[in-house]
Parts: structure tokens; sequence; C-alpha cells
């Protein structure tokens, strides 16, 4: 399971004030602590509604700096706007690994980010979502990774680099909303050969009570149905003993190490 | 998902001593509470190496008398020696529904046991081991449930009646323990339609720290596969509010009216 570190994102009121005082310290902070917490790769979201365009390349280039220099993880490159993606991913030259978030099937989006996949050879968080908005139902979710898959082909994009999303709906509003992401998840690994997929926690548990609890329990649901990333916050560690967990229960983990480790690591912090 | 209480089991001291005293008190508050806590079967497990033959029978008779008073449950007459699971059944003349637990592929298991099955039409826990022991894969887990199978499609009996229990072990002697439960119970689903599974938690985690966390990821695991029934203890709230979370994620649960039940039930209890 790659672990992507979801704290630095300026939807975060913290993150929102952090790059607006361009407070490098409070930025860095979120870095290592989410890098030792276990984050396999560090997500770098900037993105505000706040500002011109320029600004808005301002801050990611910044930021970008800002976690480049706290941490030696990968960083995921986060926005909606390609081109501050692309001022992104050009501000983190000499990381060890570059990821983007995201793509989708939106015809602007896949014209203007799949490019930037082909050119950083970048795994990418691609939403099974197209102009239509978010699909109700798991075969409108697979046409959008179709239409994906199918572009990326074209532009001779590793399989390996898709990172289809599911899209996880709250199942206070939709008792189905589980479900329908545990299935996408396994018909995407059956006819997009290589390709990998990616959930956001979160969304799952809205509106019911004792959120963690449904978080990590369908963490364990999506990686039993073959999930390979998830996004989430490293430093939660109910939910990552429960990773942990699942990885050692489906036998991806030698000898239990990374459990027992992570186990350690809690009980020193108390 | 069908839990079946396993507090009431003589391999546990408290029980045993409770047994041989005749404490009709202190098996009663078991059930009781096994009950309150959202039990839908609750096992019956008189057993032990100490005694005649017919001390016990006597055990068996006088705690399923007990426990008959104390709950309207269903109950699981729990044995390895078929005339102590006879004995049990008929004492428990009057309950609502009988379980046995356990058949097994072993030769006079299957002669003995799969009669009283096909007499009270009774769902059966069915060990996936033969005269041979513990299979060491999944092929000789499928094989014992095979013999199982084909000798209750002689007899008659309903495939529903059938629970199938993949016998799960330490995954921490063996890191592909847990993988081969998961995909047995997904085999055994395809194999023997209408067929049903169960699992007991607590082997998974043996000799590993932090064993509730293996055991609650497991159980969701296996939920996530298919499985229809776990030997469990009720009483234990957070595997409890695990079971409720993966019900309700995989789409399993109205409204998610269970799993807000059984989070206020734990929020009063404190």
């Amino acid at each position: 399971m790659i672990i992507i570190g979801e704290k630095i994102n300026a939807t975060r009121k913290g993150v929102a004030e952090a790059i607006e005082k361009r407070d490098s310290a409070a930025i860095a902070a979120l870095a290592k602590s989410q890098d030792e917490a276990g984050a396999d790769v560090i997500d770098v979201n900037s993105g505000s509604s706040r500002g011109s365009a320029a600004d808005k390349i301002d801050d990611m280039r910044w930021l970008v700096e800002v976690v480049k220099n706290a941490t030696k993880k990968p960083l995921a490159i986060d926005s909606e706007n390609a081109r501050v993606l692309s001022a992104g991913l050009e501000a983190a030259s000499g990381v060890s690994r570059l990821w983007i978030n995201s793509v989708s099937a939106e015809v602007n989006r896949i014209a203007s980010v799949l490019p930037l996949v082909k050119k950083y050879s970048a795994p990418v968080v691609a939403l099974c979502m197209d102009d239509g908005g978010i699909p109700k139902d798991v075969a409108g979710r697979l046409k959008a990774a179709e239409a994906i898959w199918v572009e990326g082909r074209k532009l001779g994009i590793a399989p390996e680099l898709l990172y289809f999303d599911t899209l996880v709906m709250p199942i206070g509003a939709d008792q189905n909303a589980g479900k329908m992401v545990l299935d996408t998840i396994v018909e995407i690994k059956r006819r997009f050969p290589g390709a990998n997929t990616v959930v956001g926690l979160s969304n799952v548990s809205f509106g019911l009570p004792q959120r963690e609890t449904l978080n990590y329990t369908f963490l364990s649901l999506c990686m039993g149905a073959g999930l390979d990333a998830a996004i989430l916050d490293p430093n939660n560690e109910k939910v990552m003993i429960v990773l942990r967990a699942a990885d050692a229960l489906l036998g991806n983990d030698d000898y239990c190490m990374q459990y027992i480790r992570q186990h350690r690591k809690a009980k020193l912090a108390g």
C-alpha cells in the first residue's frame, strides 16, 4: 500500500493561512511529521479561490520549494489547474519522484494534464468522473476510467502510472456508495491490466457518528478488494495501525515487521 | 452477518468452574450479556477432558438447561463428541432454533454428526479439516469442505445449513494464513452454491501485539470476501462497531441503523 499524506492542502484552514503568510516553518513541520509517520508520498495542494492566476502559480512554487527542502519523499503536485500543476512540477525539480494529482475524464483535463503525466513519467491520480460530474454508478465510473485509459494508451503512458480514484461518496446519503467503490476497484483491476487504484477515505463517513471507525474499516475493505494506494492522514495512528494490520493479514508484510513497527511507534508516542 | 457469541465455553477457566460448581447465575449472566450485546446465536460448550462420558453428558444437559432459561436466542450446541451433541440437542427442546458446532470431514464425525444436522434441520459449523488434520493450503481446505458437501447432498441436507469454517491460523507463524482464509471463503461461495461461511477470529493474531486490532481488521476483510457468520465475543465493543461498520459499508445495513444503534449503545455504556 502506498500512503499519500493529505495534510498539506489549502482547503485546510491552517494550511491556507500558512501559505498566505509564507510561514515555511508550519508547512515544513507538516511535511516532516507525515514523512516520519510513514507517508510514501507527500501531497502538495496550494489551491484556493483567492488571487489571480499568477498568485496561484506563485503559491504553488513557494509551497513546493518549502516541502522539497523539508522531506526527501516523493511529492504529489495537487491542483485542478494544469498551469498550476505545470508550475509545481517545474519547481519540484530534483525531487526523487513526482506524482500528479489529478486528471479526470473531463475533456479539457485529459487534454491538458495527460501530456504532463507523459513528460514527467509521473504516477497520476485519475478521477473516475467526466464532464457530466461524478457518475452515479459503477458503469459510469468505469466509462470515465476507460476514457482516461484509452487516451493514456494513445500517448504511450505506462498503465502502472494510472491510479484510478473511484470517488468515495457518503454511505449516509446512499447506502450503496461503499459497495460501489469496492466493486469499481475490482472491475478496474480486471479491465485495465497493470493500472492501479487509489481512494481518499474520509468522504465515506460524512454525516455519521464515529467517523474514524468507518474510515479505517472502509480502508481495510478497499485493501481486500485490491486497493493500491490511499490518500489519508498518516499521523492518525488508528488508521495507520489498521492499514498495517490489513497489509499483514493480506500477506503483504514479511514477518509482520511493518505492523510490529507501527505498533511500537504508537506505543512509544504514548 | 450472523454473530455467534463464544463466551459460554468450558475452555475458558471461569466457565469450567461455573459448570463444575453448577453456578447457574454465572452462566445465565454470560448468556444474557451476549444476548443484549447483539449475539444472534449463543454457543454452548460444556466440553472438558474431566470426568466420564456420563459426566460430560450431564454437564451439557445442565448447561443447556441454564442457558435456554436465560435467553430466547438460538443456541449452538458445541462439542467434538456426537453423543454429547445429541444430549445437548435433546435438552434444548423448545429453543427457537438450534445450531450444531461442529462437524468436520473426519470420517467418524461425518458419520455421527451429519445425521443430527439432518434430524434437527440445524445450521452446522463445518470445519474444513479431515483425518489428516488442518490442511496447509486452500486446496486442502476445499477438499475437506467438498467431502462434507457431498455427504450432505446425499443426506438431503439443505446447502444453506452448511457454515464452512475455513480455520484461521496465526499470521505470526505463517504470513499467508490470513490470505488463505480469504481465498478459501471466496472459493467456497463459488463452488458450493447456497453454502455459508463462518470464522472464529482470535487465532489469526496469536503471538502478535495489539491483537484486537488484527482481529477486527481480519473480520472486515473476511466480510468483504463474503463471510456470513463469525464466532466472537459480542461484548467486545471495538469488534462489534467494526462489524456494524463493515456491514454498513458493504450496503447491508438499511439507513446505517444497526451501525448507529451500536454506536449509541457503546456511548451510553460509557
